[in-house]
């Protein structure tokens, strides 16, 4: 999930509204499926091409096209032709290193919005640009990759349950946002137990590699971050009613998705006052284990140098030493050094060094 | 009171205002009180169903349903279609991580307090999620968990006594969030004890457990920050009149109930100070710590170093050695030896090390 | 001057507007003094109880109603009856735990602020609740404790010299608001003294007492910042006319102390800033020390052990060591160790380290 | 990149509007070019000196001036006259060391903008001043060297492709500053590379020199973000169409390049937040360092010490040691002297030492 | 250049509008100088008393009256007296410990502003409060000391050279403004200079007392960033056109001199960055050396500890120890004590500890 470089200089000199894809090339075709629905009846199709499109644009009911995978400019194109959408809108979708940001052009809102999910292979994080555009009766969505957090969604939609089906493609853009910031949770819960791992490593047994840890975390909080933040300014706007587009029967349900985010923001501030607190205690458990050896040394030297000391004495080669023809001397200076070092252990002992 | 960790996967990718409980699972049978009262009388009830709410809702008189526990969604259910709820505003009731927040519906306003109280049983703070319903004649209050704070409100309603039960459902509502803010006062003060404490502990008798009982009180305070911060702009929108609900009369009382907030928050946010400091403290008294043990070293090594060479010199096994012929050569150098010792003792006493 | 830990829990539960004080119980009897002036005339009294207020209440001259003690509510109870204040004000003056604020009630304005002074005894700063109404032609102020910065104003108004007696009672208000924030200054001075006192002890003479006092200073920055931020937005509220009481002409005088308070506030975060610098420096110097102390054993260490091991040499008795039949070979060894100690003394002289 | 020391005082006590250059020095002529298009054609001139200017300035079509080098006065004080500029303006143009900023003098807007980009030579990133202004149809463009970031801009003038030769010199102006936006992401991203490459050198292999570097990296850091964060609000400001000269159609490209500004300056933050944790990062390194060092002394010490006093007592020179005369004593020393090492060498096992 | 010590505990307890000095006492006298002009004459004088100031007050010409000390309360109330200004004004202009502001007394605007020049002795700053009062036809300037960084203008009007002579008092006053803050970016130099000098010290020989010289450099910010902050908002206020004292055709100037304060905060606020970066530089510079110790230290004691323990083996006493023996044992010990120590080195270089 880490922050993608953003590789931008392929465009630096091109002029505005050239379509050219930036990030990971890739050879898969893009897949085009279209979900055409109203109240009494539903139809699901995966188009060929981007020119069929056309066919459903004049029509009454709402139609969701979904585009997986940006990487192909003339696609894009295509669709930006039949929906009749400005060359920046379509500029910004392939240039997957957008902030999320919330764009009215009257006769339709562009949305783009971070969607972060656990991949089903290894429950890692993932994370890719999804561009929606919702217009009078259509709603678009492009993402950069195939698998996505809607297929929720379009049970709903095939189901017929629920209000989805009888109100406009305004509540289906709602709800698509919903499932994203949902799947935010998801990440977050991922996230958060990490962060309860690090915080108990930290403690038990910090080493060398747990300072990298604890900021790879506070890197992943701050990506994380960076895709909210933006995000609920979108929302807000949304919800405050800015665009027509969105009818006041969805705007309640905008509000609940902005309190989501809030949430989400929330518990990403609190994890990173956690994180930065680690930083500290691991400084500290350092600084602790520093302490222990410091101790060691101390206590090992203090005993044996005096002890060295009274040995080195009688070392000496003087010939008039009197102690050194007293018979019991030898042992009485082996007693002298025994009681030397239980002075010392006893004093440890009361500075509660041991 | 830790902070209960987000459980909302459980929920994502369900349809939005679908009643799933997200929260501990609890078996206990959820209680449904009702107080309905004028000024001159006053009827306590527990309902056995939450159908029996019909009877109360078109009486002139003020209506407060309570219910203790969340945990049925069948039961949050009825009520709803009782009073006509919104069914996002039903979720929310079930889904116990809510920030505080309140929400207007025009015919009733929506509140959502965290409510924080010292368990009877052994005076620890515990927290859970009270959502207030505010309408035209009625109050209904939906708690987690049997126990709460408003026993005060209910004693005042059954005596009759003060301005309770002449005033409207308004005034019902704003002592129940005068209660819940009045209590986080008794827990501040439980807090502000474990801080003083943690204070005298970490200048007298610092532990290695001592960074992690500050790191737990940082986080208690930043979940109680987390509450008040957000119910603070709560109560600041209801005593701007924001919702018609709220009666003049009524708005000069929230004003009180935002003072309390405000000094709250300026209570914690002193404390956050405190404990913040704290971390510098302790680590400053680890690194003196450090220091005694590295002052005694030094003095033991520094004193018996020197001497263990003068032992080490008339060690020597060089055949021709002068001093070792000499009679009083041994006494002379024990008598160096002291006078060199006393020297280094001086030059500790003049550093200040001992 | 420290915060004095607020135990409203006393009043938990009571219904608001009960008149419960909190704060030091105290023996003492309330004492009641009336000042009633216009510009011809003044009149000074002590009342025996509160009833004797309603004789001033509809003369057309300025009253100043001074209240020394809030602990007994029946007193309060009695004045506000006499001047039909709102229960919920009574309830803040007894209850001396407020943050500073104004509050218009229309036909009176409440301000509640921090009184800080230097007392007569002994010079220590102490700080107490006043609360002021001003009305038409009446200023009430309640002290917690007799003794106040308010004997200037009382001396201006007795000699009449100055606007004083020529302005109304909002001029009197402002002259309470004025010297109690002129004290401030003494209060900041005092403090200032003492951080100038600790920046010296902090780098000639830190000890283990230093870190603790930093934080004892930073504690009482921390609430005289708490008694003046609000205040300035009470103020600003007052000179922005917000409340119809205090006049054209008394506004210029109140942007005076506007004025005051801002520089206040300057000095208060200045002071601050150098406060957390002394953090910084304490931790320094101690690392100093502990620098200090590793020279000293790294100095001895590296000369002795050396020499020692010399000494070590020729004191084993290995049968075939040619030098120790050579003659000098003594002294020549001694020559040797002179000369491996002076080039240690050398390197170190080079390094800086003494 | 480094941000040039501001040598204003060469200016101080000037009357306002007084022409000195302020930067260096340059012997270099001044370069008029002069680009004058409108749909059907387009002539390329470079002037020889400014007063010919005078010959484009009422033509229709859309005329752009730059100037390469503003180190004569009198150049830009001829064009100044001859567009009939402001004396303020022109010496803002003058003295380069403005902060990016947008100023409306109704007949013509001014802009100063910082232009980045990595020289052609070396790679390296440098910096100048760049000052448009933008009239009804004209843009002149004031900087200090030549070499721009403008040649992919001549070459769409030159082809005629796209929309830059159909509309007015407000897309000019536009595509001017998209150019320089769309560089700042190129020196973003060798910026990127080094502190990609510091990451790793500071876990790595961190040496003297490192924080030396985190420090530069800072620095450039700041810079940069002293940059973009003022020209964020210049075009935010232009954009929501604070001057009449940005045309309507244009003001939606202006959008696009407050979103890539928004972009940068997000990519600086997290920069720098990175930068920030380095520090940690470098201080936790060295102090890991000195911990290896402290435990390398205390094994070895801890393990010789004892050893050295056992072989101490029994080279005393006591008449009677009853173990002296024990035929296998002196191996048996040695198996205890292997006995404690081994011991010793178990237990830092035990404390993970090594 | 250090902030003042608020010594205005002399004043509190007076009733306000009371004109008492806080400042140094000085003997000088005080100097009133006039400038009388307009376009086609100057006038230049020096008065004998404030008395004499009457005379220039109606004249239709501009009138600069500057008075060179405010230690004599009756010299500023009589010339307050001929201007008719506010006491409050007159209280502030001696009182010179104010923040700089701006006050619009609808006649008159007064303003306060921080002077910082250097010193011609010696090249130190210094700073004094000048406050300016503009009115209609004519300008105040009130400084607490002869000397000035006024010279420039003065020079300008009596030259007649530019628009200063044509223009009214408020482009006098606009003068003035910009003379101050021009002088700020001296000021800013040097101080940007000992910056750098700090920087090398702090890198290359840092001693005990570098971390008090950085503490001076971040007070003398701190206290340049107080004069500068609310210059901002007060210039800010005036360019707004506040006050209809400063014309239209002025107030494009007074933008000028609005950037140049920002530009200064931005360098201030750059310098605090970089100084506050300083302590973390010298905290590890202290470390690094504290390093440097513990490894000489180490290194001598590693290699000397086993060495000393091989020699304590052969000093050993025992009768039956076969090495004693054996003839070329001591050579092949010293052999073994090479290696040893070689190998240490051998360690000890790899760790790249040398």
């Amino acid at each position: 999930m880490s922050p993608k470089r953003a590789r931008s200089s392929r465009k630096a000199g091109l002029p505005p509204g050239t379509l050219v894809h930036v990030g990971e090339k890739k050879a898969e075709k893009v897949r085009i499926t279209v979900m055409d629905y109203d109240e009494s009846r539903i139809e699901e199709k995966e188009l060929d091409s981007a020119d069929q499109c056309g066919a459903y644009r004049d029509k009454p009911t709402v139609t969701w096209v979904n585009v997986d995978g940006v990487h192909e400019p003339s696609v894009i194109e295509n669709i930006g032709r039949c929906y009749d959408l400005h060359p920046l809108l379509l500029e910004d979708i392939l240039h997957t290193i957008q902030r999320p940001k919330a764009e009215d052009f009257e006769s339709y809102v562009f949305m783009v919005v971070k969607m972060l999910y656990l991949r089903r292979e290894d429950g890692k994080a993932e994370a890719e640009q999804v561009s929606v555009v919702l217009g009078e009766n259509y709603v678009l969505t492009f993402q950069e990759r195939p698998g996505d957090v809607f297929e929720v969604i379009r049970d709903r939609l095939r189901s017929g349950k629920g209000r989805i089906r009888k109100m406009g493609a305004d509540y289906l853009a709602y709800s698509i946002m919903d499932a994203i910031v949902d799947n935010y949770f998801l990440v977050l819960e991922a996230l958060g137990d990490d962060v309860e791992e690090l915080e108990e490593e930290v403690v038990d047994r910090p080493d060398r590699g747990t300072l990298g840890r604890i900021y790879a975390l506070k890197r992943e909080l701050l990506f994380l971050r960076r895709s909210v933040w933006p995000l609920r300014e979108v929302i807000s706007g949304l919800e405050r009613g800015e665009s027509l587009l969105f009818r006041k029967p969805t705007l309640v349900y905008l509000r609940d998705v902005y309190d989501h985010t809030i949430q989400v923001i929330d518990t990403v501030e609190a994890n990173r006052e956690v994180v930065s607190g680690l930083v500290d205690v691991y400084l500290s458990s350092i600084s602790n284990r520093m302490n222990d050896v410091m101790k060691v040394l101390t206590i090992i030297a203090t005993i044996f140098i005096p002890l060295t000391f009274i040995a080195g004495i009688y070392g000496m080669n003087f010939q008039y030493m009197p102690e050194l023809a007293w018979r019991p001397a030898y042992f009485v200076v082996l007693g002298l050094m025994a009681f030397v070092a239980s002075l010392m252990m006893a004093y440890f002992k009361r500075k509660d060094w041991f």
